[in-house]
């Protein structure tokens, strides 16, 4: 039994009335409608085990990266944080420096982006550590706001581009230590007409396809457009194959993926005004497959999924 | 360490702008403010083999008590549910049975409150089954809709009151079927002028203390008047004063213990307008201590503290 099934499964299940939930499960941050204000939702968690190695990482580690998750899928809908919560499980043998390492861990976090944690509940228990943040947000600006970016939102002809690079994130400490994309994508939605966005948590490959589906269409990757992080050139001495396979599906890069009329993405690449770098690696197509093209001008379907716990 | 400690520690952090979070951790639900709206966050988890047997209860048990946990804590601020989410994190060994009854669980009491389940997320690992709650909550009725009713506005000479009757709830399974008291504590904001609630889940003995600690007061229990469950009498063969211990310290009822105006506790208590009865127990003191006054006229102070997880 894979997790994405089951989602699916429980995506099925939903009937929401449009008015109450905009946008309900299947997107990085559901939508509510709070009267006349709408409020941005997500939840993650981190496990000992599965998302983290607590013996290895430390306390402060789990708390970070719980909360760096979660505020990624804010960033994910070009949304700032409203608030945050957070349950933990502790082991018995827990002493009190794994809980206030686990908060600190959260809560620099949490200050960073100016997200008030506002409440929490702590059990101990014969389990492991684990960690469920919640997350809140709203629009970004001023008056109304902008409306959030969605999966859904992309168009034949769109182009795609990927901050930063990719690959290995979880084969170093870089799944640890990234910082949620939040002001680079507000400026990407205000400046630059952003469609339709994600965040790489299960890999580029996997995302690109959930992006795809969402918005009905496919896409062309640009093999040697993708940039490749360091971290997997290194561990592949170079070998550029085997380093793309990496960038392509390893996931937990917590970068954005997002689709954008191809003037502006222009501009864009050429401006560079964020503090990552942005690059464009394909375009969207009304073909809903999706495929790998390589400088030779042969293409292959990704059939690659990115990262995925499975039972 | 003691969870408690844990959470005053927490609670000491934080330094939030009343602007944005005008009730931060501490009380049932934070408040915080999204533009002109005021949210309601509560979260909570539900852990097998701390709050629940998986193997004795099932599934479908767990989703819905760790729902319940939380639509209990919008009751005690008397405010709706707007929405909710969840984590899940599996064994391994979990069928699609599994993962589909605690789903199941959640989703009944979310319908049953109109409570749309609009996000979540699900993990497999080698510990035991854990599911985290967090709902969200509005102001009840319309036109700007009422104040949330806080801990903290408990007056000396109010009346004390409780919904239900007390006692054994998590050695029998009520604390499986409760449920929350949502519709109840809107009708007691509304019409009675209730103005300092918390739900039962820590203990009569604990909550007591939570609330009267909140509104600087102290409280004169009655003993004779504490509605004992017939669950807890029928343990014990009748024995009143066992019953009464477990009335005072089990916890788990899930019910309303609230502080009004003794006028308006008489009223109520005389029109019974609730589907569950409501009982004086006691007043509010200016004294700060915590009396229980037995019918002979003896009193003592409550040291008995209600339910609590140790390490």
């Amino acid at each position: 039994m894979r997790e994405l099934e089951l989602i699916d499964w429980i995506c099925r299940q939903s009937d929401f009335d449009p008015k109450r939930v905009p946008v309900g499960p299947g997107d990085d941050c559901a939508i509510v409608q709070l009267g006349s204000e709408q409020l941005l939702v997500t939840t993650d968690q981190v496990l000992d085990g599965v998302h983290i190695k607590l013996s290895e990482h430390g306390a402060e580690a789990v708390g970070r990266k719980a909360m760096a998750r979660n505020l990624s899928d804010l960033a994910a809908m070009a949304c700032v944080p409203l608030a945050a919560t957070a349950t933990v499980s502790l082991p018995r043998s827990a002493d009190r420096n794994l809980a206030e390492g686990i908060y600190n861990g959260l809560r620099r976090l949490c200050d960073e982006f100016h997200c008030p944690l506002v409440g929490g509940d702590i059990a101990f228990w014969d389990g492991p550590l684990a960690v469920s943040v919640t997350a809140f947000g709203r629009r970004a600006g001023v008056t109304g706001g902008i409306e959030p970016v969605l999966r859904s939102g992309a168009r034949t002809g769109n182009a795609l581009c990927v901050t930063g690079s990719l690959g290995a994130a979880w084969r170093t400490d870089r799944h640890l230590h990234f910082t949620p994309r939040i002001p680079e994508a507000v400026c990407l939605a205000m400046t630059y007409g952003v469609k339709a966005m994600i965040d790489l948590s299960d890999g580029l490959g996997t995302d690109l396809r959930h992006l795809c589906a969402a918005s009905g269409v496919g896409a062309e990757l640009d093999a040697a457009a993708i940039p490749i992080h360091e971290d997997a050139l290194a561990l592949v001495y170079g070998d550029t194959a085997a380093a793309l396979r990496m960038a392509i599906c390893d996931g937990e890069d917590y970068e954005l993926l997002f689709a954008l009329p191809s003037r502006l993405a222009k501009r864009l690449c050429q401006a560079q005004p964020l503090p990552v770098k942005v690059t464009q690696i394909g375009k969207i197509t009304a073909d809903k497959s999706i495929l790998l093209k390589y400088p030779d001008g042969r293409s292959e379907p990704l059939t690659d999924r990115g990262w995925e716990h499975t039972t």
